[in-house]
């Protein structure tokens, strides 16, 4: 049993939530390594949500409201972590979620379908193989998306992207929005808004503004992305890790 | 299979003995995120050896070299990152290896202590429980060691070793001597000498300046011992992390 009294205790619940999904397939092999990096970056961050963070959960949910077809792409990282806030958050701004698997295999995307059925969430998308379209046309594992879902999304959020991955959706023409602890990734440098926090702090933080950001009006929601910066933004965030503090 | 030229493709090899190790299960269950959060260190500290780690390496090659009994512990990350290497430079300053593990179980030391033999090395301490003593009499699995091991030993060498048994190691008088990619880990600030270093390039460096040292005055090798400062290298090896740079 893990004791709160534990400096690190946070951090450790999410490490045995990764461990124990590990153990019921739900990752792929070198989904812990990531975890393990994203724990570094964490660290460094003083494991708290930034004001550069927040900045840019603001221009996220207010991109999410005005989008047509805002789509949440989940893997098992980000299902392990977080899958009751992320359903929460995709009602909230009426998106729909999408398992889209870096290293994709039938028996590792039934079972986050059943997951996400478990937690009451059956219309998940991306769990069909007949629904899969290539985006861009690229044949290419990585660019597989579902029809209805990011394929002709106009706005995606990927937490936790692959870097191959995140560039071909940069690509696409799209608005990329990545929740990313490495301000300094492909996939941070690649999106169009990037989140540089846990996403187990991120996703709930979203949910509670998007009830005010959903009252305002439009035209201020438009007015919030227009004056985002990302790359300014990225070097705040960068600013923010301590790694050139003193040792004491 | 990885190309050779991708950017990263050093990194994903180590990545790949990881998982591979896991699957053979050498490792603890949160091996491989602890790999994770090494991996993002070098990625911080550009993959490469620092002048600063150098210099933690000359004092640590001394150190042993001056040593009655000096020991290196290694667990399933060293041990499927870098077996041959520890052999090689093991012998280089006649230092005994012992398998020290934080979660120890019988099936993981048995595999270990194989695969120690399959590489040449049959004399592995740590592989037997009778053996076991505990440190500072403390009835603690942290503290546990072989008795003609680091029980007994004046100097050791714990690359990658976690923060609550180096407490119980720093407090026993031995000069503790670690390699952790981490210059603000507990770890790295409570040992006498801390390489901020990956092990794979740390190892192989120390057994090319060992055959040199050797052949030293040994007034020389006291004088480098005598003149380091591990709070002042630390602070080096952390102004050498590049994570303050502009993103481009």
């Amino acid at each position: 049993m893990l004791s709160k009294a534990h400096p690190r205790y946070e951090s450790l619940v999410l490490r045995d939530k990764i461990v124990k999904a590990s153990k019921e397939g739900l990752l792929a092999d070198s989904a812990m390594i990531a975890h393990g990096r994203g724990e570094a970056f964490d660290y460094l961050l003083g494991e708290k949500t930034t004001i550069p963070a927040k900045r840019a959960m603001y221009v996220t949910v207010a991109l999410m409201i005005l989008s047509k077809n805002p789509v949440i792409s989940v893997n098992g990282n980000t299902t392990a972590l977080a899958i009751d806030e992320i359903i929460e958050f995709a009602k909230a701004v009426d998106a729909k979620i999408e398992i889209n698997l870096f290293y994709r295999t039938d028996k590792r995307v039934d079972k986050l379908t059943q997951l996400y059925k478990d937690h009451g969430y059956p219309e998940i998308l991306g769990s069909n193989d007949d629904d899969i379209m290539y985006i861009n046309e690229i044949k290419n594992p990585r660019a597989s998306a579902s029809k209805t879902g990011i394929y002709s999304a106009d706005t995606i959020l990927v937490p936790l992207e692959d870097g191959d991955r995140a560039e071909i959706l940069s690509k696409s023409g799209k608005n990329i929005i990545t929740i990313d602890l490495n301000p300094l990734s492909r996939t941070s440098k690649m999106s169009d808004v990037s989140i540089v926090d846990n996403v187990v702090r991120a996703i709930p933080f979203m949910t509670k503004i998007a009830d005010d950001l959903k009252s305002q009006d439009k035209e201020l929601l438009k007015g919030m992305i227009k004056d985002f910066d990302n790359k300014t933004n990225l070097e705040e965030s960068l600013n923010s890790f301590k790694i050139k503090e003193d040792i004491q």
